[in-house]
């Protein structure tokens, strides 16, 4: 074990999960970018959080509306992961540029995602300034998964694909 | 996409990558458990942060020292996931009992974990209450990768193995 720079330990986290924080903002447009920084935290209530940077205008959208979906990414895509996350929602409609096929939501008003792996419909609980993100804590209204189910895609460094165990 | 029940949302996150939480308690003696609920919140200054159950020993000696180590497991810790994950430090000391490998730390006075992926040495910046967890964002202070790398393991819904990318 070597002493390192914070950069070099963090570059051994892959493969990480992907995602996504879909969001509307005050005038009703809708808004999606990928996050690894995400997680559960709560189990009674269900609550699940995203650190979302200060800047992004995803952080703008959840600030707005206290509501967000958040999705783990389906096998298919990978394209969509690139794109929303290299493009900002302040200039521009993801949804119609990508045109990325939605579901229904069922409690708050945020388009599920049809290819994504899991949605679950979030209501803000709080939000944590820590450094230069915000944890958004949600707590789960609403949970919708594709039937039949598809498969989980993950960032291996930069690569995006399913993740296969070495033994099973 | 179908409505369903959280459970079953929540059953399609596999693979979910696996942190081991290391500690020590008031009176030194070390502890450890892993988690599952962890993630990066802050890339300048660099966070991390991890969801610990109220009734976790871990729980209570982040509070009583403000310090922990946040290590991604390493390919060779699967039976260690197991077994502090089902046993409690209130009650033994795992180190002993469980012969875990360590390696001195340079800032904390928590033991890094020679197997691990990385180590990143953690100071208790803020704790949050989320239902019946507690987020405890920890700023890094140090960082440790082992020389030659090892492996992250992955937590495929109870399966610890390597998780490969299907495409490459």
């Amino acid at each position: 074990m070597k002493q390192t720079a914070p950069a070099e330990a963090i570059s051994r986290k892959y493969p990480e999960w992907i995602v996504f924080v879909v969001t509307r903002d005050a005038a009703g447009k809708p808004n999606i970018m990928p996050a690894g920084w995400a997680m559960i935290c709560s189990g009674n209530p269900l609550m699940v959080c995203v650190a979302i940077g200060h800047s992004r205008y995803t952080h703008k959208c959840i600030e707005q509306t206290g509501e967000f979906v958040f999705a783990w990414a389906g096998e298919n895509q990978a394209s969509l992961v690139e794109y929303s996350g290299s493009h900002s929602g302040a200039e521009e409609n993801k949804f119609e540029k990508f045109s990325i096929p939605t579901a229904q939501p069922s409690v708050i008003n945020v388009p599920l995602l049809a290819e994504a792996a899991a949605n679950l419909e979030c209501k803000v609980h709080q939000a944590i300034t820590t450094g230069d993100h915000t944890i958004f804590v949600g707590e789960v209204v609403a949970a919708h998964v594709p039937d039949p189910p598809i498969r989980k895609l993950d960032n291996f460094a930069g690569n995006y694909c399913v993740a296969l165990p070495e033994k099973s």
